[in-house]
């Protein structure tokens, strides 16, 4: 058997020896670029401090697009400019704690940490609780046991779970459909457990749903220590009541933009190779993590490639969705103005899980794309990325593949274990970032983009 | 190609198929119960504040002996114990900043953040200025040019290794040898860049050596950002003055102690797996990724195994080593105790690279051994471990290998981007460890014992 390995591994690095050397010469000066000329950090820190929190329609949002703008253009990219995408306005307002009173006194025995969820409507609510783990719970209660009650949905995410996105996914849906489900059920509110696998006192926002044929009921998300004090709370004194109140407002839709980067290609010129993240982010911090992250290392992608005079095949943009987190309205309209001029993307990557230490692509495609890209594997191993396999790319690079499904779409995977310590909560901030693991997976993105610039998609 | 490749794929996985059920199964449950039922991240909380800094020899690093002493019975393992040990006891006393002026004015212009190296004389000292960049620079400089100036060592650790302890090892010649060769050219201080990659305001202690044939001359840190000022100010006034003031003391050896637990074997009684940190820790912060993690994770090894009623081939100890930081009095004499006793250890794993996200395990020992534990490596995969690769184990262990060279070392090996943003400064504590990170570094090393009991080590 040690013969037939050895035969093997010569056999397989045959293709990938021939790019070695010219191939890993260059990456390794991607690497170097970012990790001692980068531009990354202090250009994540004038988002996070000068921006700040920036959700779609604010005055923050439209800050950021001035700066990302501004930014691109003193990077003296071939062409960059801002695509208009009307908005869905939310603002978050005054809230109050979730104040818990016990039944036979009606005083208040402890205020917990609380945020409204986005979307939610306004509301000063008090009433018992119901406690439940999720629909499979709730579906089976009488309606006459739910009914004005409050419903608190406290399911944790799965500790279990090493890839900490598989357990969000498989959670979240009591914060989205959380206030549709208690309201069908004759419920008048809604508490749901942060999705954080850390027990802290960060309540963490993020959006929900409503249906138009079901009562709109407000919802808030309690912190993870607050839920476990909750359900301590509830196991002791059943009918204790707890009362909110947020007065967030629903706006009329507001004009924002997409901003775009453009490094024209030499072959392709109307060929698109897109690396993005979103530009909106949560009001809770910085959006740092989520995604001011993504947005910068998408810009330096094409600047280190700039800065290494690299002339692309095909045009390299970094765009700058707006309204990931609630609505995808950029998302859609830059698929559909793009398809609309006949541009034609061969790839699309989202880079939308946190400035963490660079792990893996998440390829969706078909699975003569993902075979092609994972020939690339021995060039990124040195950097401590191991894994490029099927997955889901992300949510704003979708709709491209809607519109044609040729095109590949790649996820860039860091390491997940702290992302949702921060995700949509106050510690989305850019002091939680480090600077080697941004930079790193900024690296990771623009050695990616050159292979695929240079190989194409299959 | 495609056919070869799949014979060798099918080849491949035979003998690791016989493993895969039971093996990953039990791994599985081991990674399940370090983040559903982990003690790692409490009782490491309890190491840093109770004990807190514990330099060798001190109150703090009595209490840790005690602390983890006491813990280990309390998670009833078969024999726990202290070994008795010597160490040497140096204290920090009073420190100053580093007071810059100007060569004109003589007026304090800037002072900067600084610490005493570890082990350094004390002393009062004031005078000009040479920056160098080590050894290579310095020897060349004419002797009369280097009496009774401070030497500035200013080598920033290099960015572009993206394993970090490759540009501390490449670096850290600075700490350790600066005074010496300093003081054999007439100088009559030393003042080095803290090891650190982050531009920041921490100065970051560490051991340094002295000779007896040279004078001891006083040696201090300072922080990244300290050096980079100083540097600069050097260029525009290069007679500037800079002075410091440093009262450290080195008091006569101590008693202190290895504190041992263990799980006895059931075929090799005396034949032993030992997994360990250093219990001492430098005296700035709290030692919570150097090397509290270590010395936890290595208890929660046990306790986990314990947990699952898993009973050993082999005897199981997880050590918490002495005096790591400045001697190593500990390791060495753990292994000559041990060798006395003719008590055989066929492996010895060290964790002592911080609480960081589990990636590998290098291996310090025979071809046959590194074999030999790569088959493995396909259980780990589906953790984020990829790597499992020859290298240097780490310094405790060491002593294991040079009594008896049939001893397996091997170091476990976390993501390393942030471990110098903490190592041997103010910011090491608990605070900034992750829960999930350390623990899915507790269930790693536990997986390992597991194998390596299993199916010993070649």
């Amino acid at each position: 058997m040690k013969k037939l390995f050895l035969i093997f591994l010569f056999l397989s690095t045959l293709p990938v020896a021939a790019q070695t050397q010219e191939d890993s010469l260059f990456i390794a000066r991607i690497f170097e670029t970012a990790l001692t000329q980068g531009r990354a950090y202090p250009d994540l820190k004038e988002l996070c401090k000068n921006a700040g929190p920036r959700l779609s329609g604010s005055a923050e949002a439209a800050k950021a697009v001035e700066l990302t703008y501004t930014k691109m253009q003193g990077y003296d990219f071939d062409t960059v400019y801002r695509m208009p995408v009307l908005v869905p306005r939310w603002e978050r307002g005054y809230e109050s704690q979730l104040m818990v009173s016990t039944s036979e006194t009606k005083v208040t025995v402890r205020p917990l940490p609380i945020c409204a969820l986005g979307g939610t409507v306004a509301g000063s609510v008090e009433g018992e609780v119901i406690e439940v783990m999720g629909w499979n719970d709730l579906k089976d209660i009488p309606d006459e046991q739910v009914k004005d009650k409050i419903v608190f949905f406290n399911r944790p995410m799965d500790a279990r779970m090493v890839y900490t996105f598989g357990a969000y996914g498989t959670c979240v849906d009591q914060r989205v459909m959380g206030a549709i489900w208690a309201a069908s059920k004759g419920a008048k509110a809604v508490v749901v457990r942060s999705m954080n696998l850390r027990i802290d006192d960060f309540p963490h926002t993020g959006s929900m749903a409503y249906n138009d044929t079901i009562p709109k009921i407000p919802a808030v998300a309690v912190s993870t220590q607050g839920a476990e004090e909750l359900s301590e709370l509830l196991q002791k004194d059943p009918h204790l009541r707890v009362a909110y109140t947020i007065s967030s407002q629903r706006h009329k839709d507001a004009m924002s933009y997409n901003v775009v980067g453009q490094i024209t290609g030499q072959t392709f010129p109307n060929q698109y190779i897109a690396v993005g993240g979103h530009l909106d982010a949560w009001d809770m911090a910085e959006g740092a993590h989520d995604d001011g992250a993504g947005c910068i290392q998408s810009i330096e992608v094409l600047r280190i490639l700039k800065t290494l005079e690299y002339a692309p095949r095909y045009s390299l943009r970094s765009v700058m969705w707006m309204n990931e987190e609630n609505g995808l309205k950029g998302a859609r309209e830059y698929a559909r103005y793009c398809d609309s001029l006949g541009e034609k993307h061969v790839a699309g990557i989202e880079a939308d899980r946190g400035a963490f230490a660079p792990r893996g692509f998440f390829i969706q495609g078909s699975s003569a794309q993902l075979e092609h890209i994972r020939k690339w594997l021995p060039l990124f191993e040195e950097y401590g990325i191991y894994v490029i396999k099927g997955g889901g790319a992300g949510a704003d690079v979708g709709p491209l593949q809607q519109k044609d499904d040729s095109v590949v779409l790649i996820g860039f995977v860091p390491d997940s274990q702290r992302y949702f310590d921060f995700h949509h909560a106050a510690t989305d901030t850019f002091e939680n970032v480090n600077r080697r693991e941004l930079e790193l997976g900024a690296a990771a993105l623009a050695s990616l983009v050159y292979l695929m610039d240079k190989y194409g998609v299959e």
